[in-house]
């Protein structure tokens, strides 16, 4: 594979080996180039402990190759086989309610379960051993959707390794008993084998239990990675080894693992019924390029239009296949695949669709199959280059943890939050980093920290430092109240942040479900309360602010807290901090955010068009039409179109769901 | 019992000896001259293993044979006494879930039990022993309710009786992964004892395995039916033997039990809160006849007025008992029989309506019920005549198994989906059979086939055969997908079905719930757009429609598909096949059933008022009012009503809820 | 302890023992002279079986003693440590549908396990060893919140203990099958040791062994208070002992409870978020004064301002915690105490207000702690003294029970029924109590019977010779359904109560959810009319009733019931009985409750302003406003404000949330 790598997931083992000669015809026929092959073949590999009885695929990697088209070779371990269940039944996932789940799905195994791992960790050695040196490997594709569906699991064995687990971080029980607040509800363990996952319970589970039973749940999974990878580093040493994430999805620390992957890729399934969905799938390709540290990575899944798992499955529209896997290139993948080459003929996926539907070529979904082919042909000289931003979006997996947990003031949704921030510099053309609150930020200018209820004491000083040296940063509320242990940040909230902000929190004040509070800007503010009017409301939110050096911004205008601060700005060494005590409505939002991106020097385009994304990868700046019309775009002067080779702009009218990829060098 | 059977559930065991000839004697003031008796009764049957201790019974059937009542006589094996649970616990059944469900309601037994089934069937043999040659006894009622509450269970003895059904079915392994699809998810089995139920998975159950469980639930209950009649045939060979059904009921496929049962017969509880519940009474009414092949049947069980079961259980309306008890004569119903005689005082039924109400004979429901023992006396000349249909609506119980399936395009019910191609129909007073894919269909003018999912080679063939001869059809969308293994038709949709519609589907585009699509006419359909107007609309579903000989009929008009076709004609030998694509709205729906209709020569009348039953049965016409207030009807000619004795028409005003019964020979 | 109590839960072990000299300083300044210590300090108490290690308990006792704070000692049981889960798994509660519940949040325990009971008790008996004489004890608290997370444990344990309590209650198993309606659906028990408790079966469970099972939960968790009080009474005869109820809880019949307390103690949670919260809050206050006979009694719990549990979490409004504490007072308790003192930092509940908040002293919650300390200083007078009603509403935990059973005409929830009728009484300053059916009622004028669905013989006889002695009693819908074994009382309902309304009822008719009825009242009930108009609207039920000797006072003026009656009047003995066989809009209702009131000469004020509430103690009588703004009311004179010591009236302009405390004797 050079260039932009295109392809999709292949099973030949579930058709006839007839079929196989046509598959790789119209594979090159639709530029592909890369396959996942093997994912969930184990059955099929191993029909019984012990050796590879894999000639087929032997043969299927042979026809690849000879057709030049590389594979991600899966090591086959995402589903175990009957076989393994029935020998080893303790494998079976249990979950909170002590219910064992059931094989006849897939993903049905312990994350600590011993036989599992061994038996995984054997079938990635042996297809390591004989596959490491086939012309067609190009990656190894490790299991499959890591925590997809057994985000974590509640049997015996996984308390014992919890246990371990806890040993190991703790040292001591007392430490322990002191983290999780043993004296609350006469908690303190003795032994530690009186430990438990937090298994339901007649009420709220403890929540520092909980919490490190989610990063417990994520080392495990990633503990299952490591042993696969390790199996296959016996043999295979220079080829990447991936497995891959789900974008803005709880169950695995991305930070953490993205480190252990030579290369990150990403399923997307942004659903097409969504009218804002490309916000969202924009979103997730942000965050994965951000947890692979700014590498280029790889689209592994979408699908070419429908999926079969919703309620209802919309298909994709004309056009946005193709738009979508171009947003993903834009924001930094270096290859597009699909779930699946051939629509599958039986099995539970059957309804999902593949880049050869059940129709057959003569069908709108292959014709844009292969029309996306010949674009990402195109789009070669993009390969390995690197997009950057000025703006970053704090975010943790430990706080997503802690801050959904129950026994809340409210139940906020992390990704909702996200979602909230990340629109209006989307929709203005900013493109957005995700940052760890402890890594560095120096390179960003504006910081945005979306209620990161979990903040370590590091993570607060890097917030304070970035802003004391002249950055910008913009906080909501429901941050920085606890530390990694989920205790309190005494002194009222945010307790770390407060010399910041210039402002006190001292009571929570959520909202009710459709219910809002009138705010009002503040004088001074003409920006926000030309933008918002005086429609301008709050939701889901209030916290009760007592400024101390802040100015404020808006105001609560009616309720009980009517003429108290709703959102503040102050001055804090080199930069300036915004707060936000409740979540404004999106034109109130929006202006707070230009704000904020004018006074940070983050360009805040007004003229981008609703529903057309910008963003600018290496060399090259993407214009990416997500309405179903035409849509008239400045360009703001002349360039060449990758795609179609022409000279456009300064003004273009681009056609429904249209794309430009623009040099700036000629 | 001579002319039409009337009564109901007759329980005594719940009542002091005292109260059975006050019971028996208001039998006779309200007509009833059949009442079913023990279904219940084990545990007073029984009160140990061993000899029946029936001396109760002995004196109930005798008071009734003195009073010229038949016995509609249960085997007792409804509910499992509490010693049979506690010496053999496995009897319990288990959910998909795995929690083992407990004794204390009814209906608890696994119906692959062998500790069950035996003792089953020595209670059903001891019973026919004792009462084969009693002059009471009219029929023997077979349990009851089969797959009511536990359509199926999910234990280790269930999972090896379904090991041994798939053997059976399958004969090798190969063949059974071969039909499950193996190959997808790694689900290939090596050896028999690895097959489970399919039970709660991490995610979606392989769908051909649920297929099969569903086919096997129903075998296994009809094997339990079977153990019980073959045990009564010991004993007792002239009496017929039944089991009551349930209409529109998901557990047991009625085509393939029916022809095990000497009489069908059914429980039918509409629901009063519902306006067009009289519409699905209609439905569950003509499927019971159509699955007992046009034998009169058995309205074994209704409610006199309220149920119990429900959130909120609204009454009967005054005369909705009459009207639906003869709307049951009218479809073919021999017999009009209620749960049940006198409402119970204790009990989790004590809320349930009796014949003879809390209230005693001094209130309206004793008043109705009087009131039709004497109706049911006028139209003894109506028993044992049949009902003819040129109408069919295709239905097969493995189609809609397969239909509801998870991991679709979109959640589709089938009971919606019927009762919207049978409503217009129902309306326009066609009478409609239901009719399996593969039986004759060489008597119907019209075949409807709404979303036969599931459809074998035969019956694919069958329906083209039946068009091709001169036949009409109209097909809906999601029909012919799969074949019997839940296994894609491939090729474009519906494969089989391509050359008999002239079109071929090239993708499903299901709408979200509360999303429509606007549908236009087609120039040459003014019919279509005379009725529908500019307010045409679809919802549920579109196709993504190639025409391939057929006429457009509908086209959508908004969306994506905006200017393609939504519905279809297209001729077919010496017939003609409709086909639509979407779910029109209900006037539009009504127009093309009505063209449908007309072009197969299907009289269907317009002049019918809304909420006016008209149906004929034998040489009678049946004239039934759902309303609450009077409403002129047009009979097209003088009559005499069977129930009035009287000369009535051409113009007649009914009143509220009122019936006619008109003999056609007067 | 002098005075009204004031004060909260204490918790000192969650903290630094740095912290202690702090929380006797800030009580003293909140005037706090009451706390519960040592409710959840079990694994701190007894971190293994044995010996207290109480040497903090000790120190803390000291601190308060020499403070002259009272203690409201816990026997630290409420919630297992883990060395005793451990040791004794069996004593997890399990649930109905076999889930055996985790430890790791708090009250996981069946109530019948020995296991638990001795460890309990064993307990206490060290706590009342080691603290009977200390200065500080004030009260014993046994336990916490019983049956607030576990109402009922199905687990085998429980099942014997079921049937030891059933095989006391009825003798023999022939009174059980007739008492359970054994005959129905095949449940007559042979042997005791085939009853279960009512676990999840496929259908309903038999009712009666619901209604069993629920009388028998809550004498077991009596047993377990009992075994606590038995054990410190070993040690400590001096000092009351209590449990803290929860107002309008259904798990423990307290009325058999408050018996066995020396002070009736209750939580009190209203959701600020809801508008009429103070009506609910109110309405637990005379339950909990009523179950303990009219004696002063506690306000243990409340929040000072958010809890923790909702799914969203309003803050009391500013003077709400003040408001609610002093209607507490007004209506017969004689302390004032919250959960809890010191907001939490770890556990579940850290999101719980705290009267000392994560942000300190400097804020609003500490504000209005301290305030309310000084104000219920000046209440010192009213202490002891008692509240009386000539009003009274039936209730009865085993009437409750029954009613919402499943299988039912229609889903009734008691505690609405309750408050539909309690919110005319309380906006016109009319004091209710509560009363059992079979208590003395000569005391009351007015006898409200709101859904009374089972009643015992002697209850009805009582709520006759109530009337027939002169009461007034005014009768809702679903009254005298069933007697105690939930058998059907015959006859037309209500069978014990239709001499005395004069009426029968033939049938029922609910109505579904968003479904009213139109009203007419009837001539010569101008009142009626007047009060509601031609909107008057009945929902949730309608009786079909015949008359018998009552006048007609409402009709039905729509649906198949138009022009029935709906509501009568009847005169019986010296009294008068009224009827209502629908829930009637609030005006109409407020109209009728209004009539019978003056017919029974209760005052019934109409110039009462909404949202503000007139309550009478001893000498004394409350007016607190519940708005947000200041309201004008009319005190009839002038008087002295207890808590301004100022002389108000006639006319008094209340501020927002403003209280006064009047002195009749002024």
């Amino acid at each position: 594979m050079r260039g932009i790598g295109y392809g999709g997931d292949y099973n030949p083992e579930q058709w006839p080996e007839s079929t196989w000669a046509e598959d790789v015809r119209l594979m090159a026929e639709a530029g592909v180039n890369l396959v996942t092959v093997g994912v969930f073949s184990w059955s099929r590999l191993q029909p019984a402990p012990g050796e590879l009885t894999a000639g087929w695929l032997d043969r299927v990697l042979d026809l690849l190759a000879d057709a030049g088209i590389g594979v991600d070779l899966g090591t086959g371990t995402a589903s175990p086989p009957p076989w393994l269940v029935t020998e080893h039944p303790e494998i079976l996932p249990v979950t909170a309610d002590g219910q064992r789940l059931a094989p006849g799905a897939r993903q049905h195994y312990c994350p600590s379960s011993p036989a599992f791992r061994a038996a995984a960790a054997d079938l990635a050695e042996r297809m390591a051993r004989r596959y490491a040196r086939h012309p067609a490997l190009t990656m190894w594709h490790v299991s499959n959707e890591y925590g997809c569906h057994v985000p974590a699991c509640y049997c015996e064995t996984s308390a014992q390794a919890f246990r371990d687990w806890l040993r190991a971080r703790y040292g001591s029980l007392d430490r322990l008993n002191e983290t999780w607040g043993g004296a609350v509800w006469s908690q303190d363990y003795t032994s530690w084998d009186q430990i438990q996952p937090p298994r339901t319970a007649p009420t709220f589970a403890n929540p520092a239990q909980q919490l490190d039973f989610a990063r417990f749940s994520s080392a495990e999974l990633l503990d299952c990675f490591r042993a696969e990878r390790e199996a296959i580093a016996a043999h295979s040493q220079n080829t990447p080894v991936t497995t891959n994430f789900m974008g803005l999805h709880r169950a695995v620390d991305q930070f953490r693992w993205a480190s252990e992957l030579d290369v990150v890729s990403m399923n997307n399934y942004p659903d097409p019924a969504d009218a804002e969905s490309y916000m969202l799938s924009a979103m997730a390709c942000d965050l994965t390029r951000s947890v692979g540290g700014g590498r280029p990575w790889i689209l592994m899944e979408q699908a070419p239009s429908t999926v079969n798992w919703r309620a209802v499955n919309v298909p994709k529209a004309p056009g946005q296949y193709r738009g979508l896997s171009l947003q993903a290139v834009a924001r930094g993948s270096d290859a597009v695949l699909s779930f699946q080459w051939r629509a599958a003929a039986t099995g539970a996926e059957k309804f999902h669709s593949g880049m050869l539907p059940h129709a057959g070529t003569d069908s709108r979904v292959w014709r844009e199959v292969a029309g996306l082919g010949a674009d990402l042909g195109r789009l070669a000289p993009i390969a390995g280059s690197q997009v950057s931003a000025a703006v970053a979006l704090l975010h943790d997996w430990e706080s997503w943890w802690g801050l959904e947990l129950d026994s809340h003031p409210s139940r906020l949704h992390l990704v909702d939050l996200l979602g909230a921030f990340y629109r209006p510099l989307f929709a203005a053309g900013v493109t957005v980093n995700f940052a760890h609150p402890e890594s560095d930020l120096s390179a960003y200018r504006l910081v945005v920290v979306p209620a990161l209820y979990l903040v370590s004491d590091a993570g607060a000083d890097n917030v304070r430092r970035f802003t004391a040296n002249g950055g910008t940063v913009l906080v909501s509320f429901f941050s920085g109240i606890v530390d990694p242990r989920d205790r309190i940040r005494l002194g009222g909230y945010p307790a770390p942040w407060q010399d910041l902000l210039g402002l006190r929190v001292e009571e929570f004040a959520p909202l009710p479900a459709e219910t809002t509070v009138r705010l009002d800007g503040v004088v001074g503010w003409p920006g926000l309360s030309g933008s918002s009017g005086l429609s301008a409301t709050g939701r889901l939110w209030q916290d009760v602010i007592g400024l101390r050096g802040a100015e404020p911004v808006l105001r609560y205008a009616s309720g009980h807290l009517a003429g108290q601060t709703a959102a503040t700005r102050h001055s804090y060494g080199e930069g300036e901090a915004f707060y936000l005590g409740t979540l404004p409505d999106r034109v109130t939002l929006r202006g707070l955010v230009a704000e904020a991106c004018g006074r940070a020097g983050v360009e805040f385009r007004t003229d981008v068009p609703p529903d057309v994304e910008m963003v600018r990868r290496g060399e090259y700046r993407f214009v990416i039409s997500h309405l179903d019309r035409e849509v008239e775009v400045d360009l703001g002067g002349k360039s060449r179109d990758l795609l179609s080779s022409e000279i456009v702009g300064p003004g273009v009218v681009l056609g429904p769901r249209g794309v430009l990829v623009l040099s700036s060098r000629d």
